[in-house]
């Protein structure tokens, strides 16, 4: 792994999606938002995903150059259409909107639909905690991953769900798929050859498949089995995972008007669908004391003696929080077959390469 | 198991909070509440609560005769402080109110603190649905259950988080701790005589206890180990199931101004505290495009072939709607042990003791 700065990272991909046709501001804030993704250790929703939005676009499902629209607008609500464009930019701008609606009327909601990929959820979620207030995503996803409880096929997304609250210091960031570990970890463990543990992934009959090559291979497929549910087995209590993916699934696509991935025609666009809530706390008390509440209840948690002398106890954020600053004065850890893939789009879509 | 009809259960329920002093209308929506969640099958929530209400009352944590008062609201959200009485009549009040804010202004928001147990969270979710909005809730617990990922002491309650969407059909109602299981669960095994699954409850150490006795006694202690988080382990991702315990606690503690158990006076009233979101889809859309929406996800999902054939896949909502039906026809099953405790109830409080 080479290490690069955040901001060749950041140059590279405003490079890439410049020389696409995406608007000037527009490129800059999803450049931003994909390289704040790989400091915060997300690396498979950062510059890795550029090959695969090019594919997007050669296929003429995403629409590089497309501007969002406000569809529908009431003082605490509103409807985005992304028109098919990545959801980066115009999630920045939905948690903004459902941010200021929530400092005028306590709360505001924002959903989005006919999006693309966005990066990682927790990115918009902590916009709103940034801002003093409550901010909870969720999305759907474009690819069919988790099988249900008892199920034998993979029906839903990976549907993440964050949460985000501002404290007197560092904020809580929840960032989470609703599945027990996303694609990725598999292809990292396949990448390793290590075997899996057993109930990350299922196969049709939902027996535990602990071999990373078959698991991420049947995962490709996306016909057999599948990623399991927060929770693992029916046991350990998959069902909750199974319904926080179809809560999500009922906030980021049926309310936002956006697609349900098995009934979709796969010709057409993603149409990914993102939900936005903002709360404002000063309608609900004094917000200094709301912050200090929920400082006290981070400091507990943190304080709180581990289990284990390593590995102290932690709370949502704190560990993209130490990436980000480890890869800020470090650099970013390139793999050499991404950077590869990097060329290859900039060769193709003629953008200059910068990771030379 | 004698069975009793779901009115006579009904209306020991009333007979006893009627003789504490209970408000008429107050009783009649809380024995209301208790019932439905006995005939849902959530047996540990209804009228097996009586005996702890009661010593609420003899330590004169639990006010009975108490009114709860708005102190806090504008026209998306309110604050209602329940002033130290049972949380059933109060939440079904907070969620009609958050819910004709939601037909107003699209979305509503009211948290609800100084309160105590309420019975099924779901119960309040599905209100909303009824009325053809999104409802989600959340709430504190009182008692230190659940320990956070690499943590050695149980510091959080089992947290609960429930949501609740109208379809064509029934509705989806998603209700559920953010532990692997509640402590009831664990008291079942304990009951049995039967082992424990790896990953329901974790020792001081972070290992599992498998003892059913062994954990039930250290769940009772409150001072080591205790409930995993949704997930069971680091490995299958319990920090997501820690991540949401705190993201309840943030939303019905902090926001509702509510008690954090391990830093609350154990004299002091339970303050609980409660979150109620209701969402109008009629903000985002066509509203039985909505319905239409969430019916084609339910309907996919519970039309898909089940991994095993005896077991089919349901979706949230199904077993205990099912359960219901049952009971109903049947009668809700008491135990003798808890019959005679209710008998004890009765005559400590002069109530008419009706299950004889």
């Amino acid at each position: 792994m080479e290490l690069y700065s955040a901001e060749l990272v950041r140059k590279q991909i405003l490079a890439v999606l410049s020389v696409w046709g995406m608007a000037a501001e527009k490129a800059a804030i999803t450049a931003g938002v994909m390289v704040e993704t790989d400091l915060a250790g997300i690396d498979s929703h950062g510059i890795s995903m550029l090959p695969s939005y090019q594919r997007l676009i050669d296929s003429n499902k995403l629409q590089i150059r497309a501007d969002p629209v406000t569809v529908l607008e009431s003082p605490a609500t509103a409807v985005v259409d992304a028109r098919d464009n990545l959801g980066h930019a115009t999630m920045v701008y939905a948690m903004q909107l459902a941010s200021s609606k929530a400092r005028e009327n306590g709360v505001g909601v924002v959903t989005v639909r006919r999006s693309h990929h966005f990066g990682a959820a927790g990115y918009y979620a902590k916009i709103a905690a940034d801002a003093g207030l409550l901010g909870l995503v969720t999305s759907t996803t474009r690819t069919k991953a988790v099988v249900p409880t008892r199920g034998s096929r993979p029906l839903l997304g990976t549907n993440p769900l964050a949460f985000a609250a501002p404290s007197a210091g560092h904020p809580f960031v929840l960032d989470m798929s609703t599945s027990t570990v996303a694609v990725n970890k598999v292809k990292v463990y396949d990448y390793r050859g290590q075997d899996l543990p057993a109930g990350w992934v299922l196969d049709s009959l939902g027996n535990a498949v602990t071999d990373s090559r078959a698991a991420y291979t049947q995962l490709q497929g996306e016909e057999q089995g599948g990623l399991s549910p927060l929770g693992g087995t029916e046991l350990l209590s998959s069902h909750k995972g199974y319904g926080l993916a179809v809560m999500v699934q009922i906030l980021a696509g049926a309310l936002a008007g956006a697609a349900f991935a098995p009934l979709k025609d796969t010709d057409d666009a993603d149409d990914i669908g993102h939900f936005c809530l903002a709360i404002d706390p000063a309608s609900f008390g004094d917000p200094e004391s709301f912050t200090a509440a929920v400082s006290a209840i981070l400091d507990t948690l943190r304080s709180e003696s581990s289990a284990s002398q390593d590995l102290p106890v932690l709370v949502a954020g704190d560990k993209e929080r130490r990436m980000r600053d480890e890869r800020l004065e470090a650099g970013i850890p390139l793999s050499s077959a991404l950077v590869e893939q990097v060329r290859l789009v900039c060769s193709k879509s003629e953008a200059e390469f910068l990771l030379s």
